[in-house]
């Protein structure tokens, strides 16, 4: 009766614009994916970040680290995994892998905190759906 | 007898950071998202751009023209659709349809002009195979 | 009594976010120099576009042409100058060229047209202060 | 007999394209600022980052952290204040603080590690000259 953890996993390739003059990936990129990572994640539970805003919250980022490993290029296929590393009333905590479609390598790694803020920009409780949802998702009974 | 043309189609998801202060998607993403369509193109016709690149040839960026009919938002899926308008020895000419994948609405269109330069940056003849790849896709006989 | 135009101009560095694998400047990046270009105009003409928007007033990206003529490179100075190529009541089109700050060479040019639209969407007259402040500065009497 | 640390200083305003959405700053946003903040950084203490590209060495990034406090506005004016952190013979921590310029808020800290390398990815030392100049800056005798 292990627990799991639900990890989302997005697959895109490279684009140009992406890429900076050492002729690899931009660091800024990863960040980008990253979100990217945790838009997916918040699908695949069912309960898309848009819903979220439409409902009058948001997540702002309060925190980003990544680690960078191996550099990507142009067109290369990526998978970028996401799970939650945390949840809190009125935080949340994602993790990230990026890694090299082509054989599995690590890119890179990194993690995104943010705390739930309403359009005035006060902390609010995460609506305790998506909390249920990522709690679901992340542990087994 | 009709002529054919062949278009390619990219479908991905509007990413929170193309979007802007409007709340709708910044009109310089839909550049690079030409950018990525006529990435797909090459890669459906059989000669990833990146190849060509590894070849030693790129094909710089002449012109842009944009045309902004209705607005995106944030986790939309949208479709570009490219063909090539015209293709000269030198030269070739990229011709881009945004949709929104719901409803199948005009975004945007465009096109984009080319020319392909060596890395010394000297115009050079695009390489012959690319140019039959690319006349057997977009003509019939 | 020749009529004059005004044109501002906005200076900078190119980031190295700015460039790509070619190891030159991303083309997409000039578009939004010319958004940067247009901000600095209406700065100068005493009218900044955050006033605008804070009025409830968005000018809306309806086209964007950019023609590519010279490539730049991480860390050079360029130059934005914009100007006002015509004003409707309810829209205007921008004008641009990029130069090489070091030699005055011309990198790129480009328009942009644009519609005042309120934040519903609806197509809205330009406040008439700010049609006056640009009359003014772009036609001598 | 105190020790000083050099801290430069790079002044801009925030570009509409750097925003999203929630109509503030997109966080990765950020971290292209802390680029052009040790651009600026190198620039200062004479040995621009571009001048060690010519010589064949690069600074890769490996890590990244950002904590954001407050966000930013379009057109508002930021400063980004870097100085080192760390130096060692392949490698440099440079630390970022960026500030509303009209008060002096703090807006977002951060740091980012850098491996020196050459074109061909591997390590390097960094040139010793580079090296003398960061020491000078940053250490009082």
């Amino acid at each position: 009766m292990k627990d799991h953890i639900f990890v989302s996993e997005s697959r895109f390739r490279v684009r140009y614009a992406e890429t900076d003059a050492m002729r690899i990936v931009h660091h800024s990129s990863y960040i980008i994916w990253f979100e990217e990572g945790r838009s997916e994640y918040m699908r695949q539970i069912g309960f898309p970040y848009s819903r979220l805003e439409k409902m009058g919250f948001y997540l702002a980022v309060t925190e980003i680290k990544a680690r960078y490993l191996r550099a990507a290029k142009y067109d290369e296929e990526v998978i970028v995994r996401t799970s939650v590393g945390s949840l809190q009333s009125r935080g949340i905590t994602f993790e990230y892998e990026v890694l090299r479609a082509s054989n599995g390598e690590l890119l890179a790694e990194g993690e995104s905190k943010h705390i739930c803020i309403n359009s005035g920009g006060k902390p609010r409780r995460l609506p305790s759906e998506i909390v249920d949802l990522i709690r679901r998702s992340t542990y087994a009974v």
